[in-house]
């Protein structure tokens, strides 16, 4: 087996070539990577066949062997999503602006790959495809370190798409399984100089472990402990509408709500409607004491951090807009928050007040992703403020460069 | 003494005033820490002589002392860089896009705030009124990490800058001296969640050990090993006057010129040229053996990797472009790097391989600079990917949000 340094070499040369081909170009790889794809379907589920019953006889559970599981659809979905991406403009090369210096020197900052991106990701090999994909429009190399789980999948996947670059006239090496025990994590994250950028995607043990333990830059993806605000001039009805859409359209992703928080002075009448309604969805509704006391159905929130990804919501009583403000502050995981209020003033304060990657007013927070927000790709959500913070597509994956040019002006 | 993690703490709340402030109380803040500045020029004066006679006797060098030093034009200089910060537009508010989803969600991207940022930066004082008014102007909470060699002096200027805070209305803990010894260095860098971001200002030791060590995020300032590469088709006269400029103007600079590439086929004719040039500027030329063959007054090059920051200068002879660059890929440090032509397809390809944050077409990179680009204010110079790459002004010391507004629209 290849060492990692020897893969990461590989694809800093090839970060170098991808880096400057034509939109074209890339777009031709993208359609043969999907078309060899969908040809080799057979293939794919073969070896995915292999992943799935060694997982069974492991022990993993059923929510892990459907994420880790291909079918022809899904196999379809992946090369449809690289055809996708032939078709978004080519972030590379935009000049984000430019202007001329009184001596006559011009100033372009120019979009340009990143480089080398390093994607650490868990069960699902669809990730594998699209992560390829997104890496190679914006001009980078990715090194992919997928699942043990899923490694027969992620073999044959990234042996057919190497093929397909490869027939494309586009260095190989752009596109790399990164296989090996977690000692080849440890080197990932200690590749500065090599690798350009690592982004975890996956639980949140995995993000936190990534993001303390790295030294090549991160992005952070995905934890989102979100909080919807009843405020006490909310059209309860749309407020109710809002949370149900929020929690129960899919709840184990991370824009889904985990937290309501109702003004004090209407509590007594919108707690008891907010449980039916959430009922009604097959929501587990917990709560606060003063929840509680509202409404029986409600037992005791135990934690008011996590996520639950599941058909749970927690209920609190707040006294106010200040009071909703700290509330999210002290348990928000900076994703998605939004209040539901008539109040303009207070709608103002609160996506001025609230620090986080999205805030929303009289909207359900599943509209905070990279397809919902019209983006055609998404590569994560990201929740740290440096360089992406929310839904992150393709101008994401670039950096820009300053291109000065003169005519022999020198500097007094 | 308050430990460092009570003042991290009174960081965070005083960010969550600075957030919301208006640009008029911004400014009225940089102006009324101007004022006092000035009307303070003893204080800082007499602090600053402790700090200077502590340094000769604990056997600082001349160049440390200077850069040491106040003088009443320093602190002047001090007091009108906070005076023009107040000029410059607010960056927080701007909306960076915005537009309306099919369903009549709206979407706006709007520029906030960072929240907490940490200064770790070396002798010299006047950056401490820097930072602090960029951090202030930008509504980001500053945490200065000066070096111990300047501590009486960073005190009294951090007092004056408190005072003139909450005269203006400000809380003062927006701007906070971090003193004590390395292991607050190390709490610094290990305070994900109470510092957003550091920023390492000073010699590359320092900067490395904060790039590999912290786990909050960084950003990579300063280091410049700059080349310069003659092309077969360059006017030698405007390759040398801009070579002599971008070495000698300043040589203590990070964008400053540190080696000299010369295309083989026209070495023999401007080797000497280029020798003469500098000699007359007062500079050392140190070269490889082609180079040393082609002028007895060059000696052996004893390193290609670092930065000299005095007047020294290497020269090597290279095959052609693609030697070059690779030369530059092999030994530059990502800043600035040059190529003087007159060939456009050549000046095409240098822009687009050379991986940079700035490149340049015959001009010299010593305009390289946020005051030169037109920025008004710096905080460094980026030799990183993420965030921000190049001179880093206003805008870069803020992050985004996504506002999202509805009318009740919830997922299908």
């Amino acid at each position: 087996m290849t060492s990692f340094y020897e893969q990461a070499g590989a694809a800093r040369l090839a970060a170098l070539s991808l880096a400057t081909l034509t939109r074209a170009e890339k777009d031709a790889a993208l359609l043969a990577m999907a078309g060899l794809l969908e040809c080799s379907e057979a293939l794919v589920l073969a070896a995915n066949a292999e992943d799935v019953s060694r997982g069974r006889a492991g022990g993993l559970d059923d929510a892990l062997i459907d994420r880790l599981a291909l079918t022809p659809a899904r196999v379809q979905a992946m090369a449809q999503g690289l055809r996708d991406l032939a078709r978004l403009d080519d972030p590379v090369g935009e000049v984000v602006r430019g202007w001329t210096l009184a001596n006559g020197v011009r100033i372009q900052q120019v979009r340009v790959p990143i480089g080398v991106i390093g994607i650490i990701y868990e069960a699902r090999p669809n990730v594998t495809a699209d992560a390829a994909g997104i890496c190679l429009k914006a001009g980078n190399a990715a090194l992919l370190r997928g699942s043990s789980t899923a490694l027969e999948s992620n073999k044959a996947i990234v042996e057919i798409l190497q093929a397909a670059l490869l027939s494309a006239g586009v260095p190989e090496a752009g596109v790399q399984l990164v296989e090996g025990g977690h000692e080849v994590t440890d080197e990932m994250m200690r590749a500065r100089g090599l690798v350009d950028l690592l982004i975890p995607r996956g639980g949140a043990s995995l993000i936190q472990a990534v993001v303390t333990g790295s030294q090549v830059p991160v992005i952070e993806t995905g934890t989102g402990n979100c909080h919807l605000f009843i405020d006490q001039s909310a059209d309860v009805a749309m407020a109710l509408t809002i949370a149900v859409n929020a929690k129960a359209q899919r709840p184990s992703v991370c824009n889904a709500l985990e937290t309501v928080l109702v003004e004090r002075t209407i509590a007594a009448g919108v707690v008891p409607r907010l449980v039916d309604a959430m009922t009604q969805a097959g929501v587990r509704v917990h709560g606060d004491a003063a929840a509680m006391a509202l409404d029986s159905r409600i037992d005791e929130a135990a934690d008011w951090d996590d996520e639950h990804l599941s058909l749970d919501l927690r209920v609190a009583v707040v006294d106010g807009l200040d009071a909703a403000m700290a509330f999210i502050r002290a348990h928000g995981s900076g994703h998605s928050e939004t209040i539901v209020t008539n109040d303009l003033a207070r709608a103002n304060r609160f996506t001025a007040g609230v620090d986080a990657a999205c805030v929303l007013v009289n909207a359900s927070s599943r509209f905070v992703d990279g397809g919902q927000f019209g983006f055609g790709a998404e590569i994560g959500i990201s929740t740290q403020k440096m360089h992406a913070r929310g839904p992150m597509a393709l101008p994401e994956m670039t950096t820009t460069k300053y291109v000065v040019s003169g005519d022999g002006q020198v500097r007094e």
